[in-house]
């Protein structure tokens, strides 16, 4: 059983791992209603800031995420539980060598943000989506909504820091 | 004369250097009125963001290039020169390797946003700053203005891009 056990481990780890690296997300035809209803959330390009990161390897992106009101709120006031109604949104673009700007500064060592690859966004509904720590997730590739299962797309990889209400980005002050 | 020129765009390429690396702006009493007036403009951390960047070397940091609302509507309709009363923040954070995020996806992948480093903006008022190509600079470490004569500090970096009114940074969308 222990190796059946460590078996499926490997098949979710590896399947999590295609999904966040991107390669796996297919859409999947009569799957469960989509997050955010297939459509990406208005005016989220104008959300704030909670933070930047630079995902390296297989990836390669620079990458910002970006709070609605109301999980700026819940970030700001260090909430342990986030509310419903919160939306977060991580949108990529490919980690580029700015040649103009290393020609200014003399070496290459700006990297700035290419073309865009994805965005993805976790919603919060403690009820809808209880079975996924109460958050729902999506992708959008170019506009257009990618299914992915939520148990063995995302989720599996935002449970390590289920302690933090299963967010890995902290609020970049 | 030539030997002179040269020695006149070195010193001036180390100052702008030096000061974009962090390492020369330091306070100077008695200098010209500063940009924003010392203070940090209320509300700039709730901007919208125009791009993110990754600056290696020395400064080593992750930054998040956010817009007053005159600075994104300029951007957003590809405006060659951005009306007066624009604001750009640079916002700045250590580089810094995530080990939680790299303990669950297998490898040494993920950097995000440290300790924060300063804060710089760029201010357009065209006739203020006329001398700077009509943008005035500013920095503020840990909230603190500090002053940096404009001609030597970032407007001589600033000037290979003056085709692009002196912005390195272009919208991410």
């Amino acid at each position: 059983m222990k190796g059946i056990g460590y078996s499926i481990v490997a098949v979710i780890t590896l399947a999590t791992a295609l999904t966040y690296s991107g390669l796996a997300p297919a859409r999947v035809d009569g799957g469960p209603a989509s997050v955010l209803g297939n459509k990406l959330p208005e005016g989220y390009r104008d959300w704030k800031l909670i933070s930047v990161a630079h995902e390296a390897g297989k990836l390669n992106d620079l990458r910002a995420v970006l709070g609605n009101d109301i999980a700026i709120k819940a970030y700001r006031e260090g909430k342990l539980l986030f509310p419903d109604g919160a939306i977060i949104a991580r949108l990529a673009w490919k980690y580029t060598a700015s040649e103009e700007n290393n020609s200014v500064f003399g070496g290459p060592q700006s990297f700035v943000a290419g073309d865009p690859t994805n965005v993805q966004f976790m919603v919060k509904d403690s009820k809808k989506y209880a079975a996924t720590g109460g958050w729902g997730y999506t992708q959008f590739n170019d506009g257009v909504a990618v299914e992915v299962s939520a148990l063995t797309g995302c989720y599996g990889c935002h449970v390590p820091v289920k302690a933090r209400d299963y967010l890995f980005t902290r609020y970049a002050p």
